[in-house]
């Protein structure tokens, strides 16, 4: 009744962003996305039957609220197709500094997922785990399977799953996750989600999108960097451009985000390429070819406002550890 | 066949960007401005029969290239309808430092249109000189009428033209304009204009104009100032997603940019109501009541990479000085 799953935190190249249905975090599109190597959470549940309730520990702290309502949703799922009753104590840490401003739901939930499933003795394949994942976090559907994976929005539970389109070693891109200092208050996700439809702005996102997934799989399919690149920066922007103009408006970056942005489109005009794409955050993940990390990487840090870097590689999906 | 007129550089409220006919620069939809105090150009015309060819100095130094092709393009609208075919000598400076990243065209080319039909000794209404300004540059349209200003559409050189909606006296409300720091290279309007319609969010923006152009008149109309500053901040951030979002992307914000744009949010917090607006470049104009004005320039100063304010009171349209 005891299992330890790890998981990555993955990165959007088509942003998931509104929800068709928000109880079961269905999407209104397909999203993209690359699992990352330098950023994962590793969890441990284990069903008790002594306990009253769920108890969550991240960290070595209790976690309670809203965080720990979203683990007892993905656990409720699983007590009800295996059967057992038992609560559970999840532990669970992350490779990353929390601080850092790096989601740590999609390889917090997809963790849980795999390690809650086999805890209760439950086989799932890697559709039903991603699945299961998605009720915690919808980016966390996309942490389940390897390397590079598209998430098919599909129209229930059991159709709203992910699978891998190539695997880690396929493409030779990396992340380097550009963490700035940013003193202005977050919005949390979830709150962002709901607002994205009182954008006016939002229709015509969602109309564009079903082309878009087909172009970046597309760059994908033919290693396209360049073509690749501009194609998820535009789609990042596009979506904080929904972020900005949501009633109320949110504004996720802090000024070094954009001074990020700036002396990219700078470096890419000598011919160094690198794009940016970021999520509900004022960080940026700057993605670029590998043989470029080294160089990126080094101006990057030398960007004032840029407190770190975090590299991020294309990375296998969750899976047990023990 | 001398004369010299002066005039204000305006603030857009609800935006012009995208043209239905690039070279009539016809907008698609109405837009909202107020005329700036603190900013003006002003423009001497004399037509001199030993001229071969129209010359142009701005502060001085003789302008060529497009600015240039731009002068004569009015010129020769003034000579088409009043006969008058000579050569033109104009010279022009402006109040405000050309470095200050201010938009000049505005209130360049109305000071042009009133200074080259008086001087050409046409006696045009106020609406006709908007649609000549119109001619060298769109947002010059509304620096003719006086105060707070409606530029109509139209569908022809006739029938787009700007007329006042109230007199500068109307409300105490201002515009500090808040100089950063910007290091990036500018993309000229012109060409920031032709890119609109490349952007995907760019018909949802379109859609919903003449919905807004009603808004925010009904707020001006009940001087609702909380009401008005939400409504032009989400109309300056849509705009900004156009161009963020065109193909090319333009990105015209620098970081001192966002730091005032997240300052605002954080001083509305604490009921200090001062609201951003800004135009194809990274300069925050800053909107609010006139008796907040000390505490907010206060303010604004001292945050880091704030280079200077600009104060704009509401101000009367383009006129004759002599």
């Amino acid at each position: 009744m005891k299992a330890t799953a790890e998981a990555p935190a993955n990165i959007a190249f088509i942003k998931y962003w509104g929800n068709a249905d928000a109880n079961l975090r269905l999407p209104h599109h397909n999203t993209i996305s690359m699992n990352l190597s330098g950023a994962k959470t590793t969890t441990t549940v284990e069903f008790v039957s002594s306990l009253d309730a769920d108890e969550v520990f991240l960290g070595g702290s209790k976690v309670d609220g809203t965080g720990a309502e979203r683990v007892s949703k993905v656990l409720d799922h699983i007590r009800k197709i295996s059967g057992n009753k038992q609560r559970a104590r999840v532990t669970t840490h992350n490779s990353f500094p929390t601080a850092a401003g790096i989601a740590s739901s999609a390889s917090g939930f997809a963790a849980l997922a795999v390690a809650a499933a086999s805890a209760a003795g439950l086989s799932l394949t890697e559709q039903e785990l991603s699945t299961v994942a998605r009720l915690g976090s919808g980016s966390a559907t996309r942490s389940i399977p390897d390397g590079f994976v598209e998430w098919h929005a599909g129209s229930s539970h059991e159709t709203s799953f992910a699978e891998s389109l190539y695997a880690p070693e396929y493409w030779d891109i990396v992340d380097i996750i550009t963490v700035v200092d940013a003193d202005q208050k977050k919005v949390s996700s979830t709150l962002g989600h709901s607002l994205a439809d009182t954008s006016l702005l939002y229709p015509a996102r969602l109309a564009s999108m079903k082309e878009k997934v087909e172009s970046v799989k597309r760059a994908l399919a033919e290693k396209d960097f360049p073509r690749f690149g501009e194609l998820i920066e535009e789609e990042s922007l596009n979506l904080h451009a929904i972020m900005m103009t949501s009633r109320p408006s949110v504004l996720y970056w802090s000024p070094a985000t954009v001074r990020v942005l700036q002396a990219l489109r700078e470096w890419r005009q000598e011919g160094l390429l690198a794009y940016s794409t970021m999520d509900a955050g004022a960080n940026v993940h700057v993605i670029t070819r590998g043989e470029d990390e080294t160089a990126v990487t080094q101006r990057l840090q030398a960007l004032k406002g840029v407190e770190k870097t975090i590299l991020g590689k294309p990375a296998a999906g969750a899976h047990l550890v023990k």
